[in-house]
C-alpha cells in the first residue's frame, strides 16, 4: 500500500528534510521591515524553486508589499489549497535569544529535541511539513494522491495588506474544494486539532469628557462630575454577576455548542487549572456554567484592553482630570453581528453618561466570528487520518483568537478551511528563543501525507 | 477717631501703596528654582528693611532654604501674628504670558483696573496688604492699635520644607492670641470671607495584578481575570447611588454644619449652576441632598485622580494586561482620621478581589482637617471689621483644598488661624498673566486697618 511506502520514506528522510527547513529558516524574511524586504523575496524564490523540483508549475505573483507564491500540481480526487505563510516575526529584543535568531540549531530539552530559530514554528516550519507530505508521496509514487495548489503569503506577519485584493483578483485560480491552513497548534501536546471555530472581533476606544478642563481636586472636589468615575461606573456595568455581557442583544447568534464537539472537550485532556495555573492565576474569570474551553472557544466575550486618565506619573496629583479613555474589545462567536454589538456598546456607554458629560468613540476593526461547516467530508476525512497518526483521538477545537484567513477563504474563494497545525503551547511564537519540536515537524510531515491520501478517497 | 484718619490716608497714599508692591513684584523671588535663591534672599531683604522702617524689629532667620523673616512690633491687646510667603510660582509657560511676568504693570480691563504680574496675587500683593494697614496706622498714630508679630516664609511654593522645624524651633516666639494668614479669596467678588474649615487629604495609589504577564485576549478572553474589571469594579463600588461613600466607617467624625455657617452660605451670592458652568458641567456630582457648597468645603470626598493600564497607545491592542493602577484621594472633614480612611479603602480594593489577584498600595501624605474655633472674639471682630469695609455681611467659609499653614498654627503654636484674603477667583495664581485687583489691594488694605483697629477693642 503506497501511504506506508510514503511514511516509511518520511522517516528515511527525516535528516534531509530537517536540512531543508534549516536552510529556509536561514533567510531573514522578516515582512514589517523593509530593511528585510530582499530577504522576503529570497523565502519566495526558494520555495518557488522548491516547489517546482517537486513538480508543481510555482510561480512569483507581485503584489505592492511582499511577493505571493501560487503552485498548482496536476491530480484528481478532492482539489485542496493549501495556505502558509513565508514570512516571519520581527527578533527584537535580540539580547534575550540564546543563540543567534536566523542560525537555526537542534537542540535538545528535558521534553525532546526542537528546532530553535525564527519562524521554526511560525510558520515556516508548519508550512514545510505540507511540502515535505507532497515530497515523499512524489518521490514514492510519482504524483500526488489528490489534486493540490498552494498560496504562500509574504505579509501575514504584518497585517497581511495584500491578501484581500490578490484573492479578489485571483479568485478563480485559487478556487478549490477545500482549504488546508498550517498555523495554528495541537490542543494538547498529543491531540491533534482541528481548528473549527474562531472567534470575532470588534474593537472600540471610548473618550468622556466632563469638565472642560483638568480641575483641582480641593477647589471642585465632591461638586464637579469625574469622567474616571463615570467611566469605571459604565464600564463595571458591562458585566454582571454571573460574568454574562449586559449589552442589550449581546448574545443574539450566539449558539450552543453541538453535542459532538462538546463530548470531544469533555475528554480533552485539558484543564483550566492548569492553563490558568501558567499564568499564575486559578479562579475561571468568565460566565458561570460554562466550562473553561468554552469560556476561550465558544463563547463571547468583553474585556478592557486598556484604560488611562488623569495623573499617572510619580507620586500625587490633586487632579480632576477632564477625560478618561478605554479601549475595549469583544470576541464574537456564532453569527453575533459586529456591528450591533458596537452600537449597543455605544448605547451602554450614553445611557450610564451624566447630562453634562460627553462621550465619543473611535471605531477599530469589527470581524465577525468564522465556523466551519464541519459536514464536508473533508473534515471527517482527516480527521481520521490525523487520528491514525497521533494514536489519539482527533477533535474539532476552538480559537480564541481572530485567523482572517478562513473567513477570506469562506467570503471570498467561498470554501471552508481546515486549521491543522502541529504547534505547541510553549513555541514562543512571536518572542525570543521561538522553537518547533522535532515531533511536531516528523509526525506533522506523516499526518499530511496520510490526509492527502485520504483527500483522494 | 483714629480709624477715619487712617482709612483717609490709606485713601491718600494708594499710588505710593502700588510703587511699593511694584518694586517687590519685581524681585524674581521663585523659590523651587535655586537658580532664583537670591532673589529670595532679596526679597527677605525687601521686607526686612520695609518692617524696620515701619518700627518693626525684623530680622532675618536662616534655614536649611530660603530664609524666614520673623518680625515683632511693640504694642497691647490681642496680639495678631501675621503668616504671608515672598516667595512665588514658576514663570513657565513664559510664551503665554502677554507682559514678562517680573515687569508688574496696572492694566484696565472690563472688570476694573489689576497689578500684572507674578505674585502679584499670590502672595505679595496680599501679604503687602497688611504692611500697607501697618504703614497707615503707623504714620498717622504713631503706633499700632494691637500687638502685631509677623512671620514671611520663602518656601511656600515648593512644599515649606523648613517650616514646621522652624515654628518648632521658635514656638515660644511665634506665640500669640490669633493668627492672620493673608493667602485667601473672596467666594464672591464683593463678600469679604474668613477661611474656617481647611478639609484635609489621604492620597493612595493601588496596584492590582492579575495574571503574571500580559495576555493574549485571543487566547485568554473569558477564562483569564482581566486586572482592569477588577479595579474598574472596585472603584465603581466606592460610591452608592446617591452619592455617598461607602467605605466602612467614612462618615464617623464628619459634623453637621453648624446652623450660623449654613446660614450665612445660604445668602451668599454664590450658585453651583455658575460655579459648574465656568467649566462646562451642570449637574452637581456629590451628595444627593447637600448644598453646593457643602458638597466642595464641608463635606469629605473621594475621587480618582489617575488610573493607567494596558494598552494606551494608538490603534488597538487585545492585551489583557497584568497590572492595573489607579491613584485615589479622598477630602476629610471634621475629626475623619486619615489613616482609618487608608485602611478602610484598602480594605474595600481587598473585599473585592477575586481570590487570584493581589493588590499592593503606595501611601500618599495624609493630613486631618483643620477647622477653626470661631468662638474666639477675634472672629467676630474681623467679621465685623470686614463687613464695614465692603458693606456686605462678612462669611465664614470652607476650603476644599489644604492649606496646611492653618494646621500647623493650631498644632504646633496652639492658635486658631483667621484666613482672611481678597483675591479673587479670576486672578490665575499659578499661571501666566497672574493679576490682581487693584480694588482688592486698596480695600484689602483698609480691611486689615479696621481689623487691626477691631482686634484692639
Amino acid at each position: 500500500m503506497s501511504l506506508d511506502q510514503v511514511l516509511a520514506h518520511i522517516d528515511a528522510d527525516q535528516d534531509a528534510a530537517l536540512d531543508r527547513l534549516m536552510e529556509l529558516l536561514r533567510i531573514q524574511s522578516i515582512s514589517t521591515d523593509s530593511a528585510y524586504a530582499q530577504h522576503c523575496d529570497a523565502a519566495a524564490d526558494w520555495l518557488i524553486a522548491d516547489l517546482n523540483s517537486l513538480g508543481f508549475d510555482a510561480s512569483k505573483r507581485e503584489t505592492p508589499g511582499h511577493p505571493m507564491v501560487v503552485a498548482h500540481a496536476q491530480g484528481t480526487g478532492t482539489h485542496a489549497l493549501f495556505y502558509g505563510h513565508y514570512d516571519v516575526q520581527p527578533i527584537d529584543p535580540i539580547e534575550l535569544w540564546d543563540n543567534p535568531p536566523f542560525e537555526p540549531a537542534v537542540e535538545t530539552t528535558p521534553n525532546g529535541k526542537v528546532i530553535r530559530g525564527r519562524g521554526s514554528s511560525d510558520d515556516k516550519g508548519q508550512l514545510m511539513t505540507f511540502l515535505e507530505a507532497c515530497r515523499a508521496w512524489k518521490t514514492v509514487t510519482g504524483s500526488l494522491p489528490t489534486k493540490v495548489s498552494i498560496l504562500f503569503e509574504g505579509e501575514e506577519e504584518s497585517g497581511s495588506p495584500s491578501l484581500i485584493p490578490f484573492m479578489e483578483a485571483n479568485k478563480d485560480e485559487l478556487k478549490s474544494d477545500i482549504t488546508l491552513i498550517c498555523d495554528t497548534g495541537m490542543v494538547t501536546p498529543t491531540t491533534p486539532s482541528i481548528v473549527t471555530m474562531l472567534r470575532g472581533l470588534v474593537g472600540q476606544q471610548v473618550t468622556i469628557t466632563g469638565p472642560s478642563k483638568d480641575l483641582h481636586s480641593g477647589m471642585f472636589g465632591g461638586l464637579a462630575r469625574n469622567p474616571i468615575r463615570v467611566l469605571n461606573a459604565a464600564l463595571a456595568a458591562l458585566h454582571d454577576d454571573t460574568g454574562a455581557v449586559t449589552l442589550n442583544g449581546f448574545y443574539d447568534g450566539v449558539p450552543e455548542l453541538p453535542e459532538q464537539v462538546a463530548k470531544q472537550w469533555e475528554n480533552l485532556d485539558w484543564s483550566a487549572d492548569s492553563f490558568l495555573g501558567d499564568v499564575n492565576l486559578s479562579v475561571p474569570a468568565g460566565e458561570q456554567g460554562r466550562s473553561g474551553l468554552e469560556q476561550i472557544w465558544s463563547r463571547p466575550t468583553c474585556d478592557v484592553n486598556g484604560i488611562w486618565g488623569g495623573y499617572t506619573g510619580e507620586g500625587s496629583k490633586t487632579v480632576i482630570p477632564s477625560q478618561a479613555h478605554a479601549k475595549i474589545s469583544f470576541r464574537l462567536v456564532g453569527t453575533q453581528d459586529p456591528q450591533k454589538i458596537r452600537e449597543a456598546f455605544q448605547q451602554h456607554i450614553r445611557d450610564h453618561l451624566p447630562a453634562d458629560c460627553t462621550a465619543e468613540f473611535v471605531d477599530y476593526g469589527a470581524g465577525p466570528a468564522s465556523s466551519m461547516e464541519i459536514d464536508h467530508p473533508a473534515f471527517e476525512a482527516a480527521r481520521g487520518a490525523l487520528s491514525d497518526e497521533w494514536e489519539t483521538e482527533g477533535v474539532y477545537v476552538g480559537c480564541g483568537g481572530s485567523i482572517p484567513i478562513a473567513g477570506h477563504f469562506q467570503n471570498i474563494i467561498g470554501t471552508q478551511s481546515m486549521l491543522i497545525g502541529f504547534g505547541q503551547d510553549d513555541d514562543q511564537i512571536h518572542s525570543p528563543n521561538e522553537k518547533y519540536d522535532l515531533t511536531s515537524f516528523h509526525k506533522g510531515i506523516r499526518s499530511w501525507a496520510r490526509i492527502l491520501d485520504a483527500l483522494a478517497d
